[in-house]
């Protein structure tokens, strides 16, 4: 969301499980070339999924690479217990997901929360950087001091070329170049397509942070490509556009229609027969000449990034380290 | 929303504006017994809307009173000149709607911030409670050293429900016991109908603020019948339902299509022939048991909250003291 | 420190430890009618104290009744883990004292926390009030259905009498009379005599909170003889003026001197022959004509003042609640 | 203050004004070397300090080059009118500061907000890069579409090393690198000797910004040398230590007693005998053993910073682009 245009939003869907059920809810059938698997362990359920081809990449939309997706409802509620073993959960997933993409144990890393501290839902990342644990300055200035198990991790919070007037990549690309990290876990938030999945999903992917293409080539992301290393990328949803809030709710209410045997096209009539762009150009082309299609975020929101950001966080800590145990990730944020 | 709840936004509107068209819409003539009249100069819009029968509020479902909205589209711009603008002309409002209701230049005021600190599009009243100017204790502790053409003004935020275990209502009541105010001026945050309305809209009522009915007889409002003294309620939209969001496009979408001559009952087929609160009912019992029936609100709400909380002081500050100049009120908030 | 004033403080020193200590650092044998004894265990240092006649109040120029204080100068380092066992042994100690004035396992609470929201070592109040847990909500709403092993708690935050025009003691008052607690516990952060003491002392007294005499008749307490209840007074030091940090600092140096046999006459010439109150006269007279006599606070206080907030939160749900353990109270926090 | 150590407060201090003032009274003559305007206008007062030799440079241990202070003890009344005077103040003398050290109208800013966004009186610098104009990106991505009278400026608050585990002069170096200014303004926090010049007072000068030197060649600052372009560091004071607040009020102690004839020997004893460093010593030695010798702020510390913020961000936006008036430049920040 950090350097947010809608072009971007347009274009492409945020959450890689988002793009696949769209894209198999138009065909209704699995999309060759990619794969996945799904676990649900005590309220977290956790999908990977493998963009492994070409064609599967232009199925959905999603640039080829890993993703692994955990969706947890019950983080609305503020269960303290339950936001523990998210981030237990997320620890364990990231650390495989680091040795998948051949991250070693003691590779350094740079973490790059992007996003606009002054908004609230924007401020995941800011927030992921302020509460996580950075090592890299003993390493620095007293390398024979750092007690074994842990690793070289730094972490920026770059701003908006709003605020800033200069794009978070290049930032990044300034960094990385004075201060030479293997790897970078860029943390984002995200639009996501329904309001349910708003602070309750969590998406890890190898892909790294790619700009909207409408842009042209004065925007860049933040990618293998432009930056030399590896770029994982942790996104969490925290705003709905009014316009998919509008378009997926008509969705829902011809499934529940069809659910019932009802005759669909009778009760919604033309709209019934329309896809999902269609339907959604139609409601944008309501909704945008009267200001009404704004990017919204739940009440609480912020509760919520402030919640969701600690789980990252300390999630991160025990992934990282190899001396911070997972069973007691919460202690080690501030 | 201090104090939310769900039945409360079921039954009723907050807007009076808002509660008008959608009767009108429905018969597609005036409503008798409610009265209007609109005015609008650079930029803001000001509709006086008077409730004059009990007819007229049944009809509208609004108490009978009178009620002032502002609304300006362009507050969501942070145009400093146009923000200043609108304080100045809520002043102006204010000062006559004051007189109107039989308010007097001395009255003691109690200004009341209700909602919650730490929820952003909650935060209306505190931030106002924050920003407002208030006198009250030099009277009491000095009274012949205030200059003249200032009024004794309190000010609280007596915090929600949820967080205090009290009623706000209960301990406003105990404050007015103890300082004999003449009037009281609360501040609210409302939920709207659609989302050009939310931050962008000021109402100003001579009602007080009722609680939903269907609370029962525990819930009590802030009201004369309570409190024993007239309470003047402005309210500002903060916040949509993701199910008004559905059906007011719904029904946006069916205009769009009659003013092209389309064969709405076509297009849109049985949805169409249902009335507002058929589709409402409809949309919620498809969004209510997945969970996205949520309340939302713009993303960037940090900064219109603070922006329309400071309107609305510098506004108070110019309406209640003779002694500040409406054409410079933004100088005496903080 | 709500409704602060100048006058309080050269009357009055807030520790009635840091009292005691003077008096007899002034006279050099025990203070009659003073008692106290002193336990430490884990860096925690426990003090109790009773001022038992009316001799020793005027002593010490404190009220009679009982004090605990709670040193722990460890708290400055952020340890998560001492944070934890501060907050049990806050519990224990509260828990005792609640019993030993009398107030019975279902006597209901009404937490009062004093001070200004937006003036950070003044927020120590409104902080634990919005971390402590409230139920006397569910009590009222649904008393059939509360769970055993807790209590009817309130809590609410004054606001202070500049943002409020009102006393504080005149809105707990209001309160008090609608809502009928049987106690209070009302919270304040006070001023020390010694930076040390700053965010790593917590004292409880059973002795209510007593405004400055110099102000005057006009200005109450929160008191049992103003509330008809028992009023626990919980403060922690946040500020120190710089008058008395120098003024201590000459006392600290005249006793190193000493140590070292050196000829404290000689060197501090006739400042060594001054008292106490004498030498803080002079001190004062220098600085106050040019607006150096600030209170100040250490640079780190707003993580400070996060840290001890939660701790008595944590800490008072504990000890108010049989059903909330004393080995997890964190968890009870938000 | 960013990237603090106690070393560097030792052996520097951070206002040229203060040095200067330090080393003339233990001379009691002007210093060669080191020349002086002052003149001083509605409650604002200028010193233009310009340290021109060698020899100056070590006699005040501050490094060769230009200093402007404003010195503005008002500020701390909430004066909103005099805080506008301020701002135009500084916006006129820092113009014609940046043609004497040569900066064109046209060459491209960076500003570089030093210090951590959560310690507030160490967040001056976060606080002016959130509310300056930047305009970098038009230039960047509209050039031809820039209105005349702006010239390209940049933004970025680097963080501290302890929460980014990066020098911020390495950030800063790979951001110049990337986007290539012509000229750096460093904002921070400084600590001052007195607490009256604590949020009173604002110094301009050229000559970057220095780490304390005991910390060894690991540290780097903000310099022409480390950068290769010119740096303007402005800051102001926000802290001070326990330890020079006793001291420079043991000083006028001193010289209250001198002024009114008083045996200052006989008063103060050998105290009075020894020099400034000496006396800093000897408290420093008495306070550190026992964890009192803290830097600390004044109590209103979020107020002061805020306020001072936002002169510092007007006065910036009215001398850097001639198309902002100087005569309203505090509607140009947020």
């Amino acid at each position: 969301m950090a350097d947010l245009d809608l072009q971007r939003y347009n274009v492409q869907i945020d959450l890689a499980l988002e793009a696949k059920e769209l894209a198999e809810s138009g065909t209704g059938s699995p999309i060759p070339g990619v794969t996945s698997e799904v676990s649900e362990e005590n309220g977290i359920k956790v999908t990977q999924l493998h963009v492994q081809t070409e064609e599967g990449s232009r199925a959905i939309n999603k640039i080829q690479g890993h993703y692994v997706t955990l969706e947890v409802p019950g983080l609305r509620n503020q269960d303290t217990e339950l936001q523990d073993r998210v981030a237990t959960t997320f620890a364990k997933y990231f650390e495989t997901f680091l040795q998948r993409v051949g991250i070693g144990r003691t590779a350094k890393v740079l973490i790059v929360g992007l996003g606009n501290w002054n908004v609230t839902p924007d401020a995941l990342g800011p927030i992921v950087v302020e509460n996580v644990m950075v090592t890299r300055h003993f390493f620095e200035l007293m390398p024979d001091q750092v007690a074994p198990g842990y690793r070289a991790v730094s972490a920026v919070a770059p701003g908006v070329l709003g605020t800033t007037g200069i794009e978070s990549s290049e930032i990044v690309q300034g960094i990385v170049e004075r201060t030479h990290p293997d790897v970078i876990i860029a943390i984002d938030a995200l639009a996501s397509r329904t309001l349910d999945r708003v602070n309750t999903t969590i998406q890890i992917a190898d892909t790294g942070i790619h700009p909207g293409s409408g842009i042209g080539n004065k925007r860049r992301g933040l990618t293998q490509e432009v930056l030399g290393i590896p770029v994982i990328a942790i996104g969490v949803p925290t705003v709905v556009y009014a316009s998919t809030i509008v378009n997926s709710t008509i969705e829902l209410m011809r499934r529940h229609f069809e659910s019932v045997n009802g005759d669909t096209n009778q009760i919604l009539g033309l709209i019934n027969q329309m896809n999902e762009q269609e339907r959604l150009q139609l409601v944008k082309e309501v909704l945008n000449p009267i200001g009404h299609d704004l990017l919204v975020t739940p009440k609480e929101i912020d509760q919520f990034i402030e919640d969701i950001g600690n789980i990252i966080a300390s999630g991160l800590n025990a992934s990282l380290h190899e001396a911070v145990d997972t069973s007691n990730v919460a202690a080690y944020t501030h």
